[in-house]
């Protein structure tokens, strides 16, 4: 069976995605953070595995993009998931019982309108979303309430008592489906993500995306990263709406080579559909 | 007397900044967060502020970037300070004496193969590393000891146990100075960092780069950060070595404008020295 290391743990929105990107029967590996996922992956503890990259409101992962630098895991495959937060508790409970709330910091900061407005409501931190569902499941006292996902209700038989209660309903995801072999080129890529190292080149990130717009290539993606030990310099990660097999995508990047530019690709997949209106 | 205010408290790195960016004498407000930092200068509870914006090994501090974003404040300087960290003990007490050492996580994560090198130390995470120096000076017990800068152990008389401890020595953190008001372009500008929204407009990143590159005006920076509310759109913040009084900064801005790009100019203002080897 094929194992899937993903970061948190059991009905975790990670867990949610890899439902998502992979299909048929596979365990979950789960792991504390993104470098034991990476880890997973290069001791081959894990055949594949699913990372967050990007969320609509928090920005890029930075720890995630520094990971993928090292070249031990290739993007696959991505996923949009809607992150929406709801207040669970035992079944049986009312919203007006609840007295302690459990989340993830995040998780209670995203949905800090909605505790305001509830009296007399002590907040407690836990590492994890789908872990503070589990916990208060297993507690079984209906004064305590998790903020977690659906997903979380379902899987440790928990009710929802408040849907959707995030300050901004707009807070989408970014997963990426990673493989630890470099895949070939699938037919079916439509997007292709890439590492830009400007070190040595003042001008090469007007250069590169003046040559990917001339072959009408668009960015849907640019991050920056400094880089470690040569401070002032950046390593831009970009990702495009062209696969890297397309007859664009290949004349874009033979002009580039040709100028002195080095591309590195992360991976070259089917583009996800976007959960929003684009 | 001019109120500056700063993010963390009196001896910490943003005191040392401002002490560097601004001359005379001035009181320093501290504040707990960024957000206080710039709700200090719009209730006017502070005449000027300074800010850490970016870090050579974290990258990007977002927080300040999207908070620059509701231009109630504009930078008016800059400076970088190489982040020296150091292992600091009461006066007379020896580096074998040590059994506790207390600091912000982000330092002892950033001193962890020397922490790591010494036996039996125990790690006490501290919300700020100024406020462990000077939790350490007040407990006066001579086994415990805080990792900070030596500009701490000179505020709070304490001794340098161990100098330069951190696991990697390009540590450099980038302070700007902001202004609550707008300021008229300055001679000595040399610098500006503008912000650029592609919502409507794609390829008008690989635009506003290719005119600057034109004008021999080199990018010193570039960052993306989410459009709040409106997913899968970015706005990127760039700096670049022109003053926005300089002819072809002028040039280039007029070439953008009627092309329809438009820039918001954050600041303009004298670049400093850099402290490392370029």
């Amino acid at each position: 069976m094929q194992r899937i290391a993903i970061q948190g743990q059991t009905a975790s929105f990670h867990d949610q995605a890899a439902h998502q990107l992979f299909s048929g029967t596979f365990e979950i590996i789960p792991c504390d953070t993104f470098a034991e996922v990476f880890a997973a992956l290069e001791h081959k503890k894990a055949d594949m595995a699913v990372c967050a990259i990007e969320n609509s409101l928090y920005g890029a992962i930075n720890e995630v993009y520094d990971l993928l630098h090292q070249q031990n895991a290739w993007i696959c495959g991505e996923k949009y998931l809607p992150i929406t937060q709801n207040l669970l508790g035992m079944p049986g409970t009312k919203l007006t019982d609840i007295k302690e709330v459990y989340s993830h910091p995040v998780a209670l900061a995203q949905c800090s309108e909605f505790l305001d407005g509830l009296s007399n409501i002590d907040r407690h931190e836990h590492e994890d979303t789908a872990g503070a569902a589990a916990d208060v499941a297993a507690w079984q006292e209906p004064h305590k309430a998790a903020i977690a996902s659906e997903y979380a209700a379902a899987s440790y038989g928990l009710r929802v008592l408040a849907p959707a209660v995030e300050n901004d309903r707009q807070n989408y995801t970014r997963f990426v489906a990673l493989s630890p072999h470099k895949p070939d080129t699938p037919q079916s890529a439509t997007k292709t993500s890439l590492i830009l190292d400007t070190r040595h080149a003042p001008g090469a990130l007007a250069q590169v995306l003046g040559t990917f717009a001339k072959h009408q290539i668009n960015l849907t993606m640019l991050t920056s990263r400094p880089i470690i030990g040569d401070p002032g310099h950046y390593r831009f990660y970009i990702d495009l709406d062209a696969g890297a097999g397309a007859s664009s995508f290949k004349q874009a990047e033979k002009e580039l080579n040709t100028a002195g530019c080095n591309l590195t690709i992360l991976g070259t997949y089917m583009a996800s559909a976007l959960p929003w209106n684009a």
